[in-house]
């Protein structure tokens, strides 16, 4: 998917803004490749998850081993952190990846088959202190965002005896009502009868038991522990105990961030089991990804991302030269004032003065400093203050002394 | 190929160098997509180039189409431009990308498979100032990351015509010579005879006619004028007649940068020709790429890259906690400390306190404010100063104000 001014600033602006705020947090980022062995994804996501049935992107090298373009982050930060043993035993690890994955789904409104995600991993971290770390990481970047308004709705979905607990109770609660499930939740009850919770469908017909019935008195303390934390701290969340998150390798707290009316912007959750299946150490880890194009989808609907992008799109200066002797002058100029932090432009190509005001509509300016026949002769330029709508001639020789008060004063 | 910390930090120092200077030039960001259907690299980078040859990552979808991971990122950059119409007439287009690219090359030190480089195009601009415009803009890049010895490298490779006059000179040159070639020229100067002058092995037996040679009127005109504009700026720039660069879609001034010992760290060049053959619109063009791997290896030589990540792995404060009544203290502590820019840790899991210069070591604090046995009961806190090297204890009720003001003296 192409994305392209004025829409990329958004990118551009959200990876400033939350990799500020990462790296004051002491997070460190860090790149994968895009393709991996097929296996990894296959044995991390589990082999009845969505991803894994119909959206991941296969192909073989010219040495015929099966890869895959990444459908999610996590399994390849489980290999990289393993492969190249980056945690220091007793300390915990915190890194974050700017990356795009990529899964086989129709295309529909921000979900695209290539997508951006800010993914951010707490590795070799246990207990709420932990979990509340990363949910105030999460509130932070969305605050500093500009989001105001958003809610985190919590689940625990505990190892996999809880899991299978819950599991049981569900099954008890739907065997008698197969028959009104839809099609694909039919199906969930033979593969995957977890997800069955999760479908918007047939939510609505059932209230399905809740999830903490399944909680055994491990479960109850470190739900308590969590809520604990989040009470005397003031954060705000509820719990939605229908909450399973799509991908199998969750074992404790999960969360989903809802903004306004958009569901599910961002999740995650703590995954304690993963780098044991995986690469064979005990590191407890907790995490979140944020789909990014839905965020900006989000941010573009907001007031304070047009202010984004005027202040973004603004040339402090356009050199207007409309005869060949002023080229080098201008060089001249700009390289004098290149220590300020100004964006300064010029035409490539002798214009002519009458498009002035095209010239203008185009590159808004605040300062357009007019080099024509006039100014040849004269010693002077003409300059038009676009801000104050004021015009006046100043000498050459004072140009630039007049520039620099100019933007100083502001 | 993963890249972590400490190497991470580099590339996001280096992107945010250059995003800041591209802003600054009036550039904006632009993604496309990871794959493309193979044929839009076919069609533009030539099919005798090495890359179509032996080096795309080509694959099939599910709906079988034929499709490539990007080799190189101009080729989608036509592709954006044109399908999105984002060109306005009479003004030059201004983007850059930030892109990974797909080659299958053996890896080899700076040559991985898959590569990270940041792209620059200045599309709908001719004539020399806007050649001029391409190289200060790399000049400056390299400047603001701390480069100081560079040289640039120009050739000027003309249209077609010119092209393939001087292939006639090369062909005439080397056509008693074959012989004497190395096996891959021996193939070139059957299918690729510019790619000859390239060739570092043969390049030391012969001295190939001088490019130059090839000029018309034209072509004299338009060299003249980019090195008038070069010498009157005091650009320093040098021609090498045998700079051909590997794509096939230049058609004016191409350019390689020399930093030290390493060759053709970046390179790029005008292309007004590849805008009507891929997208049918009359769009002259220059740009470059630099690669941000090589660029990264050739950083981390630098004593001020050492510098650089020293900065970045500072913690300020570290909360040791060693009791955990502390724990919602620290975190309110945490929160009054927020606005201030500090980067501030503690420990998620009760520690020892004979941990201690373990501790240190490993987060290198600022401060180390320390909270146990001894602190529960007195209503002050211990504080290790390991800048200056000092250990005092505070009460409680300053710790605020004295951490504000240690770090607004600073």
């Amino acid at each position: 998917m192409d994305i392209f001014p004025p829409r990329s600033i958004i990118y551009q602006k959200v990876q400033q803004i939350s990799s500020h705020i990462l790296a004051k947090n002491n997070y460190q980022l860090v790149f994968f490749p895009t393709y991996e062995y097929e296996s990894l994804f296959t044995n991390s996501l589990g082999s009845t998850s969505n991803i894994i049935h119909k959206e991941m992107f296969t192909f073989k090298d010219r040495s015929d081993r099966e890869l895959a373009l990444r459908p999610e982050g996590t399994a390849s930060v489980v290999r990289l952190v393993c492969e190249n043993k980056l945690v220091q035993e007793g300390y915990p690890l915190k890194i974050y990846y700017w990356a795009n994955m990529f899964r086989y789904e129709r295309p529909q409104k921000g979900r695209h088959r290539e997508f951006w995600q800010l993914g951010v991993e707490l590795i070799n971290a246990k207990g709420g202190f932990a979990d509340y770390q990363i949910l105030k990481l999460v509130s932070d970047i969305l605050q500093e965002l500009g989001i105001a308004k958003f809610n985190f709705c919590l689940n625990y979905l505990g190892n996999k005896e809880t899991k299978e607990r819950y599991k049981s109770l569900l099954e008890e609660f739907i065997k008698d009502k197969i028959a009104n499930l839809c099609n694909d939740c039919q199906q969930r009850y033979l593969s995957n009868i977890l997800r069955i919770v999760d479908c918007d469908k047939c939510k609505q017909k059932f209230s399905y038991p809740p999830y903490e019935r399944a909680w055994n008195n491990q479960d109850k303390d470190n739900v308590k522990e969590i809520n604990n934390i989040l009470n005397k701290v003031n954060f705000p969340y509820q719990y939605d105990f229908n909450l399973v998150r799509g991908l199998d390798y969750y074992t404790g707290i999960v969360f989903e961030v809802n903004i306004e009316t958009e569901k599910a912007l961002l999740g995650g959750g703590r995954y304690d089991n993963l780098y044991q299946e995986l690469g064979e150490f005990d590191l407890p880890a907790i995490g979140f990804a944020i789909g990014i194009d839905r965020l900006v989808d989000y941010l573009e609907t907001l007031p304070a991302s047009l202010e984004l992008l005027k202040i973004n799109n603004n040339i402090d200066i356009f050199f207007l030269i409309a005869e060949q002797n002023f080229y080098l002058e201008v060089l001249n100029w700009k390289k004098e004032l290149e220590k300020l932090p100004l964006k300064i432009e010029y035409n490539l190509e002798i214009k002519k003065l009458k498009n002035l005001a095209k010239i203008i509509n185009h590159y808004r300016p605040k300062l357009m400093i007019i080099l024509g026949e006039k100014e040849l002769k004269s010693n002077k330029v003409f300059i038009k203050d676009c801000e104050k709508k004021q015009e006046f001639f100043i000498d050459k020789e004072q140009l630039i002394k007049w520039i620099t008060n100019y933007f100083q004063k502001k």
